[in-house]
């Protein structure tokens, strides 16, 4: 049995791209379609209505592909409009929290686990209850970092601007003695080397979140028998709701790999349905 | 002979209010209605097309208010959209660059000029062209500064990291010996101290485009008899397109006021017409 639909997957702009990476890897097989929101990009300094509300145009953009699940590549999406969407549409969705949590939950053995990301994911708070569910007695400690999300866009990912920025962010979570440190955000694994530099890497476990929902994606497909059976390496369909003539370098560095000019300009149906 | 009718402002978030700032300070008896598209800012990074039908939309929501002219405080909407809005609408429409620009040339004295903005702004070459329709002997040296948007939004105004950038991207003008600088984002007058420190201040005129564009406001008005002659303070509206818990301290960092708790939220009429 299988199920030879693509998968879908949104991200509010660029950086889920580094999810695609994870799920390209750990199954080549499968056709996958991207959204990413650049034209309303970023969802992290958004009121809560308003991620749901553009996260159900994303999602519905997606399902005209008839795809089998629908994957919440964005933080800040999944913590704003992950229970909202799964209630709302009738596939499987996927969200990033929870796969990560379990992941922290796993990797942590003082039980203090930090988690970073916008301010959007950290002041929803999701990580936070998400990682208690799993276990009561960790202790989880959240900070917003802002300015990584716009130094990483602007490729500015090496300057010592970036590492002044870092050290003032990650200093109270080295300081309390976190061992496992979520990175709450799919801009951040590109910036891996300066967040490890800042926190005591050698004593903590960094989790990437794009990673653990590439895994569970990965578990699931296989137990509901529904992965891609063609035997041929999976097609890759990129869209974004706004084009620049920076986007395509930019979705290089997060994906890893070359798009040879296959971003292509979507349009939502926002307008016609509301 | 008067009109009463409010003037309209928008901006692509709360940036905007630095200009509103300076037209409270040299006309206060206005009344004004301001917008600030908080739900989709930044503009600097979108394509003249979807800033164009953004600021169409803006306007829209001002023209209900029965405003006598439109401003247009955000210098990327002003150098994409501003001559499409002259064109649609039927009344005056304030754009920000034609105003520095005559005074950044009455400024100059070794007519070399330097602008910086966002890469909307400096990527659409509309502060070059128009410098140097108004003074062909003009250099102009323009440099993009994306970062100072983020920082100066997270309130990090006095950080080493912002003055790293500032010496980065200022160094450059500094070099060429630009003897005017055209402050060309509506947030930039709040770093005024680190972009000074950042360039040769004793020798630079630093030209802040929204008390350029309040001057010229106010000289339209008073020629064609067109002032508020109720002879009270004007009244004050401030609409947002999406509203979080941290828009009225950064909106007073901006506006150099209290707002007490006026920011209210606006529907734009997009998803209805089209």
């Amino acid at each position: 049995m299988s199920d030879n639909r693509p998968i879908g997957i949104f991200d509010s702009g660029l950086g889920g791209l580094t999810v695609v990476k994870q799920i390209k890897k750990i199954l080549p097989n499968e056709d996958l379609v991207y959204l990413g929101d650049t034209a309303r990009v970023p969802y992290g300094t958004r009121s809560a209505e308003t991620v749901q509300k553009f996260s159900l145009e994303d999602a519905e953009f997606l399902l005209r592909f008839n795809v089998k699940i629908i994957v919440i590549a964005c933080n800040t999406a999944s913590s704003l409009a992950g229970n909202y969407l799964k209630k709302k549409l009738d596939i499987p969705v996927f969200e990033v929290i929870s796969e990560a949590s379990e992941d922290a939950v796993k990797a942590t053995k003082n039980k203090k686990i930090g988690v970073i990301g916008t301010r959007g994911t950290v002041g929803s708070g999701a990580y936070q209850r998400t990682l208690t569910d799993i276990d009561a007695d960790v202790q989880v400690f959240s900070k917003a970092c802002p300015l990584f999300v716009p130094f990483i866009e602007e490729g500015e990912i090496k300057s010592e601007a970036l590492n002044l920025v870092a050290k003032d962010y990650l200093g109270e979570l080295k300081k309390v003695g976190v061992d496992t440190l979520i990175m709450g955000c799919t801009h951040y694994p590109i910036i891996r080397d300066i967040i490890e530099e800042n926190i005591d890497h050698h004593k903590v476990s960094l989790i990437d979140p794009g990673k653990s929902q590439a895994v569970s994606i990965s578990d699931y497909l296989n137990e509901k028998y529904m992965l891609n059976d063609s035997g041929k390496t999976g097609s890759r369909k990129y869209y974004v709701t706004d084009m620049n003539s920076r986007f395509e370098d930019v979705a290089e560095m997060f994906l890893g790999d070359k798009i040879h000019g296959s971003l292509k300009k979507a349009v939502l149906q926002d307008a016609k349905e509301n």
